[in-house]
């Protein structure tokens, strides 16, 4: 093996300015892990205020912590409430025939969506940070319950046991959502990204879209089946079962719904116009039945619904060995989706007016308001984008507007329920057909083709995967694809080669800036990403190639034999024992063909676990350089003023 | 809402001398998927020999990539065959032994072990790139083919049946393993980082060493679950069965084999002692036994061996849909662990003697070798370690020792099998665990404690799983703890503050590097991960707190009010959607405290989106900059020359 000589001239440190990159002091493995646990668990230190405080101080700010309103309650004023009155009143007006359409895309008795806009909004006035979100049930949240219940009893079959099946699953949401705000794990909702959300919700939009042609069309047997071709060949197959009646009602509602929409998105104004329209669709079909006795036309009717408030759910709990994992697995994906949607809505409200939230504070809240909600009869409930946004376009204050949007919905239930017996459901599915168009976000998937590829795969995967498969599949897809986004970044990192920015001491890619040029002798490779074990193979074979590269290069110019390899470590994070292996055999590697190593700009936690391994002392502290201008600096003028004795053309012989 | 004039001055430019950063030309969307494509699949660059070749010169190349053996066959001398004989033969006498051994541990007739090291060495020989790999059964394969495949069928009810299923495994595990490499998925394999497998195979030593306590103590009865407990609870409940002959016996000649051992390990010259020792002890061992009758004292011995080369198998592949799946996971587990010692092992040599591995050729040789054993009576094949160690001892130059290995074990089943009659079975008891003993590497656990505690916690679980409950969950635990790794690297990023490095236009980390000046009014931020969905929010959140932070530090201090934060992007290798939303809210969040941000050294895949997305119109061109430096640079001379015109005292009126 051919044995270069490398020696460092003793003279060199003085001969050029150069500074020594430091290893960090070794820290006592506990303070490092407290560390760690700190920044993972607690990045945003919640704790910060109570720092310094006295006793009762810190007992007062954590009663304000668990329950907000402790917070802004004294604060709150006659003129908050005004504004609190008319947005709670309008939400209330969409809440109630949302909840009763919601219950049914569930499979669950109608008054049990007004049940669930009572006791969860109380809950989350007093325990969530959020001013604008309105709590009820969410279209998405209640066909999957329906379908993934449906799985497991028939909700013909046995009602009842259904019915306690879906407290049950709310219940385990609840316990599943509080579990992850209480230890500090609401960063799982985070790998929800905006993308397979925006895809996810389009899809489950479709889907609900799709099962609302039952009650369009007015067809009495209908698949069990959510996807897009068992609904298209259960339609198609009964054509001579549609009736007319229905379908004309459901076209002129949705149309009107439609309209409305439209009206209120092109002046923000006239918001009430489109929070109004469910309301007075409902009102207005409900007279017209009444009138033309349609019921006896094919024209199906809510019918009686049951006087009172919430009866009392928490002796009706199941938790039957029979039925448990199904509970527990419908409480867990339907948690997460629930909490996905209710915390971004809440945040992006947030954001326009300039407020903070607690994304584990509201997981905590989410938990509770659904855990209280399914032991007072109500099912899954969330913070609803479209009920939100009537809200705060309403111009509410804070959440106030939710105790009286409760308040308003517990009036309708005590005294107002025989007035929904002639609802027509089709006006309902009308209702829901014009709420999940506003979920389809094309324009949102454009924008992710335009900016980022990725992310439209993610986003189609999903909508795809839920409209063609069910809602689960499109669900694993595209966390998996969002997952394994995460795992090829590290997988297959780049790799560049950078040359000196004219007049400058700075190295930059030669890819992005075509005006760099090359140090003669020396190939600078940037890396970056960590060096783990999922990329320290590649980066072995790569780093391979590119001095391959280099060197046919300067054979077929004649330059400068290369002489010298600097990785620049600016962007390697972190490195395990699996990459200083990488690092040990790439050395090996380069000294073979008559090369030096020399690394640039490694980072504290890289460099501790350099010096720990022993590498610092296998390729020499003085190999090490603050910048790569350093690092260059020192090469040119080793390579000026003592040549190497072994040149890379002997290379060959030691094969 | 404050509006601060943070107008760009237009003479900035030429009053300091800063560079622009490019945004990348567009690139047509399929060169850049085929460029990504390529660096994913095909990071090595195998079709580079091809280029620029005659049709008839590429078809030669293309044979010698499939079969390397016509690559190195026509250069293959005498001086080269010497070694390889002796190292043949040495292999050989291990082998043996070791095959009828770990034929044992699948629960499978014991000439399979010798069927085994036949037909793949020399499938292996041809198609693989190892010269000192030594190709045959390994311990721990034969341990998961008999467990997963035991939970199917009982080996001892429907020998036949489990027979075949063997066959069917170790026909998919070939399948999987060529498919993996044909498709260029070899990098999965790398995702069982070195600390994984060294903890997998120190607790599936660990296993099969307690699985022979039933050999050694002579017992009939024993139980079939791995776990510590179990076979603890099993050995010690039946005190009153154990054979103290066999107990001595066993005794005696593991005592032998480790001293063989420990004397090679001193010596490296001595190899040939621990490579005949197993050999050795069979041939004591049956003698013992045929002189003394102990197989009428309680040593149970092997018996009738089936004389004759392997008789095809091809017909007994069970594609019963009962066993499918079974077969299916056996296979597929099997052959990837397979892989990863084989390759794992190959590598190592080949960096020894300076030549290249081709990971995904491997793969196809593997797999090939596998199928082709999968016909002809064989089970699962891989490169065992110490059987590799020993080759490479025994001085071989290439593959032929693996033909030479093959001939002599066809020899021995061809005329030799009577030998093998009065073999003890406590005698391969001994032999499996001396073998298994070298493989619990302690030693590397404890440097994986000193450099890398999570490494160690990864090794440490894999350990634990496979003794504690079965080897699927060591796997499956220490993988998942490998990814959560990756992934918690992503959403938990370090951010750093940084300062200037004194006489140096150089900032780095203030932690790392202790005599780093603050800039005044200047807060500098590193980022030291991608900016993805699964850090948005934490990012967000982090920025914020590190804003608070140092306007707390300045209050307290009474210096010139933060002015400006310059996020540095250097290590910062892509950004997706919900990362360009965040630095939207960060930027709004800033410009919300009177504050201004800027951005210093984006890359090129950042710059494009970021220009895609518009955010470089929204932040405005002028503040993204070359280096930290220019940043610096840029907002010292805005300080000082235009003052903007609301300070962060005003923040708290807006909320």
């Amino acid at each position: 093996m051919g044995n270069a000589d490398y020696s460092y001239p003793d003279n060199f440190n003085s001969a050029t300015n150069h500074h020594h990159v430091a290893v960090p002091p070794p820290q006592p493995f506990v303070k490092s892990l407290k560390n760690t646990l700190k920044e993972t668990f607690f990045p945003d230190d919640p704790l910060r205020q109570f720092k310094n405080q006295p006793p009762r101080k810190k007992f007062i700010l954590g009663l304000q912590y668990i329950f907000p309103i402790l917070e802004w309650g004294p604060r709150y004023s006659l003129q908050f409430f005004r504004a609190d009155l008319i947005a709670g009143i309008t939400i209330a007006s969409l809440a109630i025939p949302q909840g009763i359409s919601y219950a049914k895309l569930a499979n669950l008795p109608p008054i049990l969506g007004l049940y669930s806009s009572f006791v969860p909004p109380l809950v989350y006035a007093v325990m969530g940070s959020s001013r604008d979100l309105a709590v009820g049930t969410v279209a998405v949240g209640s066909l999957l319950t329906g379908s993934m219940l449906s799985d497991v009893v028939n909700h013909n079959d046995d009602p009842k046991l259904y019915l306690h099946l879906a407290f049950t699953a709310t219940f385990f949401a609840g316990l599943f959502q509080a579990g992850l705000g209480i230890f500090r794990l609401g960063f799982i909702v985070d790998f929800l990204s905006h993308a397979t959300i925006v895809g996810f919700m389009g899809g489950a939009a479709t889907v609900v879209c799709l099962q609302q042609l039952k009650g369009i069309l007015g067809l009495d047997r209908f698949t069990h089946e959510t996807d897009l071709i068992s609904v298209m060949r259960s339609v198609f197959t009964q054509i001579h079962m549609w009736r007319w009646e229905s379908a004309v009602l459901g076209c002129v509602f949705l149309f009107y719904l439609l309209i409305s929409r439209y009206f209120s998105k092109k002046k923000p104004k006239l918001f009430w116009i489109s929070a109004m329209a469910p309301l007075i669709s409902v009102i207005l079909g409900s007279l017209l039945v009444y009138l033309t006795h349609a019921e006896k036309h094919g024209v199906e009717v809510i019918g009686q619904l049951k006087k009172g408030i919430n009866p009392a759910s928490i002796t009706d709990l199941n938790f039957d060995s029979n039925y448990l994992s199904a509970a527990i697995k419908t409480g867990i994906v339907t948690g997460i989706i629930a909490l996905a949607e209710g915390i971004a809505v809440g945040r992006s409200f947030a954001m326009f007016k300039n407020y903070h939230i607690d994304g584990n504070k509201e997981m905590i809240a989410f938990g509770m308001m659904n855990i209280a909600g399914s032991c007072t009869s109500c099912y899954l409930t969330a913070g609803p984008f479209s009920r939100s946004a009537v809200n705060f376009n309403a111009g509410c204050k804070t959440a106030v507007s939710n105790i009286v949007m409760a308040l308003a919905v517990m009036i309708t239930f005590l005294f107002l329920t025989p007035l929904f017996h002639y609802t027509p459901l089709v006006v309902l599915s009308s209702i829901i057909v014009a709420a999940m168009l506003g979920l389809i976000d094309y324009e949102t998937a454009i924008h992710l083709w335009h900016v980022d590829k990725f992310d439209f795969v993610v986003c189609m995967s999903a909508y795809i995967g839920v409209v063609f498969a069910n809602i689960e599949v499109g669900l694993v897809l595209a966390i998996g694809l969002s997952i394994l986004r995460v795992l090829l970044f590290v997988a297959r990192p780049k790799t560049l080669i950078l040359g000196n920015i004219p007049d400058s001491v700075v190295y930059r890619s030669v890819d992005q800036y075509k005006n760099t040029n090359n140090v003669p002798g020396v190939l600078i490779l940037e890396i970056d990403a960590p060096i783990y074990f999922a990329n320290s193979n590649y980066l072995r074979e790569r780093i391979s190639r590119w001095i391959d590269d280099e060197e046919d290069k300067i054979k077929s110019s004649g330059e400068i034999g290369l002489q010298y390899v600097i990785l620049d470590m600016s962007a390697v994070g972190n490195i395990d024992t699996s990459g200083i292996s990488m690092l040990e055999e790439v050395m090996k590697i380069i000294e073979r063909r008559g090369l030096k190593l020399a690394l640039a700009n490694p980072g504290a936690e890289v460099m501790k676990k350099l010096n720990k391994s022993k590498f610092l002392e296998k390729i020499g502290q003085e190999w090490i350089f603050l910048t790569v201008a350093d690092a260059v600096g020192a090469c040119s003028y080793m390579l000026h003023t003592c040549k190497p004795k072994m040149t890379s053309e002997e290379y060959g012989s030691n094969v």
